[in-house]
């Protein structure tokens, strides 16, 4: 839960503060965006199951070399991340309840508070995706609350898996994240349904307004596709693709 | 973890019995086998994330019209499968760190507790499948062991995701869970890589013998399907098309 302010330092250029703190940025247009204010914009994304202390390291040796905004990893791997970059001034995310969203809110609250003392900075969680669909909204805003209450003075994003919602449901799920203190809402977990468009992000942004900010992720593969998502809204991108993303190439993971 | 007795009442045939322990049920030919022994062998699944209370109950109805084994759940649900299935005699099976197996064991341990207490009758965890390709087998067993522990009397299967794994890897994941304490293996999420085949049942069971059970799950779709899993060796199998499987039908779910 943020109280708007930034709450790890080390990060210079205005971007990553407003990126940190959830405004929404205005961002200059396609060709105009120099590539390491994009990296200050993406968390650099390993979430497979089978990804080693190695490749973690491996993508925050990628992070410091091109200033991405964190790494985001599974929470088995947040203490080799926390160490590979101490003092870098790169922040280490992680996820929660992590992809289905489908398990009880005490578990989820455990995993954040044990993530931030593993070294976490930022939290992804997944809301009750079965709860929105059942229109059980009371219980969704709960245990979005629980896990903002747990992350304390950290970010807290709220993964809606946009892909398998209708556009009220991401309406509605982007009110009660509002209203149970969160700092980002994002649209997808890579792992279920389709990732991020732009349609979800104008309506994840037309509710967000300047109160929280807007993280596309799944799918965004390439340059002119984290574009399109800026310009629809999203204030952070996550992408396994990053490297491509500031280089102008492409890359065919759909994390 | 098993005492190698079973451990939950009211399931009445051999064949189920034998399944709860784990032994591995030296069933008949395909053709000469009843669906209602097949059934018995069938953990009835729904772990898709925005499966709703209402179509758990669904679930469990069908599950008690057909004499499953089991209703396998994500732990959110375990309270409305223990519920609607209360004095049927069919199993609540969950999924702990679940489909990537990369969160904390500490997590692992409080979910599985809590399901337990929610009314879990049998948990199904995924280990740590990174570090299991690091080559860091005492992390691996400890991880399973620890949960073995939480889970008391109740049935632990380890599931070990097999298509993001060699041969070698998965002939020591089976070691390492028979050390560890648990009661089953079982090959897949549904959710990452391919799913069972009788080949990594094959060898699962090599490893298992008498002392594990071995379930199959991810992409049995059919009855031809099924019985080829239990010809390989499968003492469980876990499936969304159930129905299909026992009617002789097909489905084109992978869960």
């Amino acid at each position: 839960m943020s109280d708007n302010s930034t709450r790890w330092n080390g990060v210079g250029d205005q971007s990553c503060i407003l990126a940190a703190t959830g405004a929404f940025v205005d961002l200059p247009a396609i060709g105009q965006l120099p590539d390491r204010t994009l990296a200050g914009l993406i968390d650099h994304t390993l979430l497979k199951p089978d990804a080693t202390a190695d490749q973690v390291r491996q993508l925050c040796s990628e992070a410091i070399e091109y200033n991405f905004f964190s790494v985001c990893v599974n929470p088995v791997q947040v203490p080799v991340a926390a160490a590979a970059l101490a003092g870098t001034g790169i922040a280490v995310c992680t996820v929660i309840g992590f992809p289905l969203g489908a398990t009880f809110t005490a578990i989820k609250v455990a995993e954040t508070r044990q993530a931030i003392a593993s070294g976490a900075n930022e939290v992804d969680m997944v809301l009750d995706i079965g709860a929105l669909k059942a229109g059980d909204h009371q219980r969704v805003e709960d245990d979005i609350r629980a896990v903002a209450e747990a992350s304390g003075n950290h970010i807290l994003k709220v993964i809606f898996e946009t892909g398998l919602l209708g556009e009220a449901e991401i309406g509605k799920a982007a009110e009660l994240s509002l209203s149970a203190g969160a700092d980002f809402i994002k649209t997808s977990t890579g792992f279920a349904g389709s990732g991020a468009t732009a349609a979800a992000i104008q309506l994840m942004r037309s509710v967000a307004g300047s109160a929280m900010g807007v993280k596309a992720s799944g799918g965004v593969r390439d340059h002119a596709g984290a574009m399109e998502m800026i310009r629809a809204g999203a204030s952070r991108i996550g992408a396994s693709a990053s490297i491509a993303i500031v280089n102008g190439g492409t890359s065919s993971s759909q994390y």
